[in-house]
């Protein structure tokens, strides 16, 4: 049986089997070993997200073998801003985040479970990006700043730690890099290509400690090389048993 | 719950992840709609695919909704030349994707099935991939054609006919258009990003048809603009509630 993995978030986890997005590229990287099965839901926060919990993987026999957790982005949204309906408090975000890894872990718990921060905030994308839809009647005030996204971050890695569960803190490796402000942010939140090429080899490289190695991991079938025509019923059963063993 | 789908083929549906092709674009045509499960095995024959049959969803508590069943390319490979080894004779061929049509229609007899024929074979586009390989040391003769290529897509088309299941005719679709030897194909097999666009564009139409408009179906949670955030109970309820009657 293919295991799967579950990639559950937001927005930039929602729109990740766009062309050159970090979900399509997992896919492709564990392909013939892992199934991934995206459940991204734009603009969620993470209290909004506790209510998908219970029938978010209905249909599915078996728990997954890991679960990437993407929620902060909206959550930190500022009060007294336009996008204030989204905000949840820093410390309800934090235990938000702790029901949900437990709920992962009460379905399975040696499941590898990753904790992704938000990305950070380029303030003055978001403008360009308001102006761009509402001209002059764009807001003045950013509706997220970077510094306010980074304290969501770090209370990510912090319950990371606390429950002893893998983090990626996207926030601080992004600003790693000169200009992320336009390399890797579309409109100040989103992901460009190469700010998806950074999700995606993080994952792979979690996955990997993790114990979720593509290049170690078997293939589903036979590769088509090490199949012999003239004896198709041993081809098939040889690795069957092989994966049972 | 989500509805899952299933790609089952040889390369073409197993690298339909990678940036820019069909399996992931479609993915993202039905998010929060359709889960899309690769089943893809590159060298594979519609013999060897019969082997996989019993196991390949193996996890799902419930059928797919949809399958595209895209093999053939390999079937179509020449006796005498040097991919014999994945050599199908046509008429076997024919009963093989008969018999993968029938296992999908016993789990469920609602399920759309697509049979899809092979892509179109430029000869020329073969002989410089191999070239490009193995130089002065590469066959001369093509280890496909497209005619003979054309004699099993022909099958597919009366099968699906006869057995009432929809088909893709890829292997016409494509050489309507003027210079699909370059633009469709990237090795005179496999396929290019625009060659994965008609890909991608044919299954949603098909699927569309038959039942599986993405633009006629509910997303698994409402959309966040819907959410009360001074009522998140009857916001998550009533869409149960919608989605069960």
């Amino acid at each position: 049986m293919r295991p799967h993995v579950v990639l559950f978030g937001d927005s930039i986890t929602e729109q990740s089997f766009k062309p050159d997005e970090w979900g399509a590229a997992l896919a492709n990287t564990y392909t013939r070993k892992v199934d991934v099965v995206v459940r991204g839901y734009g603009g969620y926060n993470s209290r909004w997200a506790l209510f998908l919990l219970q029938t978010l993987l209905v249909g599915y026999s078996n728990p997954p073998v890991a679960v990437t957790i993407f929620f902060g982005a909206n959550d930190a949204a500022l009060l007294g801003r336009t996008s204030e309906r989204q905000h949840v408090p820093v410390e309800e975000y934090k235990e938000n985040i702790r029901k949900i890894v437990r709920h992962f872990k009460e379905l399975s718990p040696t499941m590898l479970v990753v904790i992704i921060t938000p990305p950070p905030i380029d303030e003055e994308g978001r403008n360009e990006y308001a102006r761009s839809l509402y001209g002059d009647k764009a807001r003045e005030l950013s509706e997220r700043t970077n510094e306010v996204t980074g304290v969501y971050a770090k209370q990510c890695i912090e319950l990371a730690k606390e429950l002893g569960v893998y983090s990626i803190n996207l926030w601080s490796k992004m600003q790693e890099t000169e200009g992320w402000q336009k390399k890797f942010l579309s409109d100040g939140l989103h992901l460009t290509a190469e700010g998806n090429a950074v999700v995606h080899g993080e994952v792979v490289r979690v996955f990997s400690k993790g114990g979720l190695d593509a290049t170690q991991m078997p293939s589903d079938y036979p590769h088509h090389s090490e199949i012999d025509p003239k004896n198709l019923e041993n081809s098939f059963l040889e690795r069957s048993c092989k994966t049972e063993l």
